[in-house]
């Protein structure tokens, strides 16, 4: 299936895409268990296909199996008591997939190529940040560009999505525990992130988390290694790599992550990103007003998102563009006692 | 007020603690709208002082200005129509104040007088890091020793708890935008903070940072400087401070963190650690299974946990104790690119 989170009316709810077409899951289940006689169709639909992603994922793979005979019921009925079951793509706003993700956890220096391109060693742990929820948009928003900041900049990033609660996964076992797969590119102001030792400020500012188009699951997508990863500036390919060269897998972070927590359904994961970010262009090339950010994926699809300068007023922090001496020479300061 | 999250027969509820009393918010508010003929009574009292501490601050200071009518209320009926609205403090576990925060951002390096000793600069912008809320225990509970790691260590942390909702405020407005404030371990196993360049996965290991006794309202607690912070391992004072000395004050951090990203009711800011860590020391001390840890704060009160060593067979990822050097000599690791 195709998961998405779409919005119409003012309401939010979870729909899975085919072709042109829109299913309410939620609605569609609700018509099927009413078809069948069930009196309490509304409560038991709410409890096993609700119309938020979170808990859809909560419901697990017994969830997902209802919600495929709710797509089935509403490819022949699409209407039913005045419920319109199937709408079509222009009448809803596609969402974020997972609005509201428990955990973004991103990983970074994850391509093989580029590592040894940069002839850096392969690390021997993966190295893990975080985001918030609030950076979270959707494929049919701009990515806001605020003026804290000049360096604002794109990485194409492999996402997959819990789909069961983990803890201590083996990477045998971990595919069990996605529940599908989707592309986020991970907006990044360069300079805050850099400006001290941990990313996180520059990493979860406002907005910066397009997701989407769609959720695939794992019945669809079955392998999430070999898949070509494409990101566009303007049409200018800028990033391109396969999931292949990923140094630590979707099986591995599976098992790494939850040996040290437990992942529930919804958290969000961000296998990395490959070279050709701005920051390392000669000259350096950041995004600016108006730019369109595309990434595509093989069998997933393509996320694309404008830029837009957002003229609110904000303090502007009087940034230290010369804070990298800083950093780098300052391993003393990364000590934590 | 003095605001938990306890928990009784499986229920978790939010309380306010008077001496040896806890209140039960929601019901005490429902029980005074009864008395007052309103027949909507559980609903409004849903609507406004819900029984968990997350919709309770999302209602901001109205709510609390209810509940504190609904504690006054309960005083004169402990008991109404059957609903017990007082409960002795021996009759409930008390849970961490706020068991899900949706943001845990936490401060490094923020402590003066320290950073002054250390010989290092006073940083120019908050170095600020992450939790996720599966950390969260509460004051009742044991610290969770995983055998994941030898390096288990305390951190001492001032908090404070986001009670409306922040973008872009100004310090001058700061104090507007806190709910109140609480203690919190910052629990950090050191080696697998370190074994990278970003401290994350050390940061956020499964019930890593207790949380409590309360949230003390900023009614109760106006100042939030000059409050002493003590730390001690088994009645050994480890680390003493006072929040006189932080240099990025709970005002700052909000104006810092609100001009970045929106901060939402419930988010927890922990404000850093002083001097005195168990890595720092010489030689080296960690805690160990059945270790006491007490951080005590002024006009708030004192955390108290037992570390307990976890039997779960848990896989362990070779941990390389050398790793200080891969780190420190790999400035090259910490592009973006």
């Amino acid at each position: 299936m195709k998961l998405i989170t779409f919005s119409r009316e003012g309401v939010s709810r979870v729909g899975a895409v085919e072709g042109n077409n829109v299913i309410d899951l939620n609605l569609a289940y609700q018509s099927l268990l009413e078809s069948e006689g069930q009196l309490r169709y509304r409560q038991i639909a709410e409890a096993y296909v609700p119309s938020d992603m979170n808990g859809l994922l909560q419901g697990g793979k017994e969830s997902l199996a209802k919600a495929e005979e709710a797509i089935q019921f509403a490819l022949k009925n699409k209407e039913d008591k005045g419920r319109k079951l199937v709408l079509s793509t222009d009448e809803v706003k596609v969402e974020a997939p997972v609005p509201n993700p428990g955990k973004m956890i991103c990983v970074g220096h994850n391509y093989r190529e580029h590592i040894l391109e940069m002839k850096r060693e392969i690390p021997q742990h993966p190295v893990v940040f975080a985001k918030f929820a609030n950076t979270v948009i959707g494929p049919e928003d701009d990515i806001p560009f605020f003026p804290i900041s000049e360096q604002l900049d794109y990485e194409a990033e492999f996402a997959f999505v819990i789909g069961k609660r983990a803890r201590n996964v083996s990477q045998e076992d971990a595919l069990d525990y996605v529940a599908g797969y989707t592309i986020v590119n991970d907006v990044t102001y360069r300079d805050i992130q850099r400006r001290t030792l941990q990313w996180l400020q520059g990493k979860t500012v406002e907005g910066s988390a397009p997701m989407g188009p769609w959720l695939i699951t794992t019945d669809e997508l079955q392998n999430p290694s070999g898949l070509e990863v494409v990101l566009t500036v303007n049409g200018e390919e800028r990033q391109h790599t396969n999931t292949a060269n990923l140094v630590f897998s979707v099986q591995y972070l599976v098992e790494f992550l939850s040996n040290l927590m437990t992942l529930e359904p919804g958290d969000v994961i961000l296998t990395g990103t490959p070279g050709g970010v701005g920051f390392a262009m000669n000259p350096q090339t950041f995004l600016k007003d108006g730019d369109v950010v595309k990434i595509e994926i093989d069998q997933i699809g393509s996320l694309e998102n404008t830029v837009k300068k957002v003229a609110v007023e904000v303090k502007l922090y009087d940034i230290d563009y010369n804070s990298a001496s800083y950093r780098i020479g300052s391993t003393i300061v990364r000590s934590n006692d």
